[in-house]
């Protein structure tokens, strides 16, 4: 299998599973700023353009939440459980998906990303509804995690992944974290996992290279 | 169990899922405009001040597409498959919340709901670029179903539900399927099931009501 990945949000919970699970796969990096996105041959094994996609033969799969749930059932992980506590996870993927990482990732594109590929300052606008956005859900993530090391249960999962896309680069991307300190110390234990604090091949080039 | 909505997009899905497996909830219907969905009541079963929301006693499931998972696992139906097709859910799930129904939800809200509750006029720039990336997105969706009646293999699945989120208004909400024939016949099939076709109880108040 192959892993096609740069070093951004949704390819970051797709890489981290994989490493962290050990899944046979080859990391293939797709070039971005080459284009590589839009080439014919990326283009067959994802429509969207987009990465991550994991190619197995013929059938490959896009959505990142899609591939962590298939890298989990191959190595038979409760990353991605399939007791009573699927819901939950599917509960948090989902908000995560509207409401945490929606406005983290407008922060970390606006204040990190388009300065890097020269795509002009920061849109004030942008930054203040995602900022608002960002600290309504950061309230509800903060009191849900008191007393709590992980998200769903008392174990990790792929939603802890998921809501954690954006906060790696929580500084440069002035997302802020200060006002939520469960938010900090469950993500500082995040840190301690060497795939989420490294989930890029380290051979693998900096962002935008 | 009571499952509480109102008849906008999220609810549709947990409801026509909830009507179509004759699940054992009592429909409480949540009124927007008089503001019960901010009150503490509300707010201690959802702290997102959204439907849908299932109340199992102490328990409470939001994220309309959650509940659809726990509706169908407690019918023990395959909307939500438990095997190879789980995956492959999972990825339109995703797409759809990025891609999908999010540009088709904004001009939903555009067209149809910001005139209904006099937030005055549609933004031109919003809904020029939610058409634009609803295109994207429908090219995708109209060469996958070629040939397809479901999503996901040949049975129905919550995939499709979510898909079709703000289909039954496309028209009411200039959402422009015209160019896509295979969305449309998907979308007519979709609406030959009763639950799909009024998910709501037919008590139901108008929306906005």
């Amino acid at each position: 299998m192959k892993l096609f990945y740069c070093e951004t949000l949704n390819p970051r919970k797709a890489c981290a599973v994989a490493r962290h699970l050990g899944s046979p796969v080859e990391f293939v990096r797709v070039n971005l700023a080459h284009g590589e996105h839009r080439r014919p041959d990326f283009l067959a094994i994802n429509p969207n353009g987009r990465v991550p996609v994991l190619q197995d033969g013929d059938w490959s799969l896009w959505e990142a939440n899609a591939i962590m749930c298939h890298l989990s059932d191959l190595a038979q992980s409760d990353l991605w459980p399939h007791d009573v506590r699927q819901v939950e996870v599917m509960r948090w993927l989902s908000w995560d998906a509207h409401h945490f990482t929606r406005p983290a990732g407008t922060l970390w594109f606006e204040h990190l990303i388009k300065p890097l590929i020269g795509m002009g300052p920061p849109d004030p606008a942008l930054i203040a509804s995602a900022t608002a956005e960002f600290h309504s859900a950061a309230a509800l993530l903060e009191r849900h995690l008191a007393g709590r090391n992980h998200v769903v249960g008392d174990r990790l999962s792929i939603a802890d992944f998921a809501l954690a896309s954006a906060l790696p680069d929580a500084q440069a991307s002035r997302i802020p974290l200060d006002p939520y300190p469960n938010i900090r110390r469950w993500h500082d234990s995040l840190l301690d996992i060497e795939a989420w604090r490294q989930p890029f091949p380290v051979s693998s080039a900096p962002l935008a290279a």
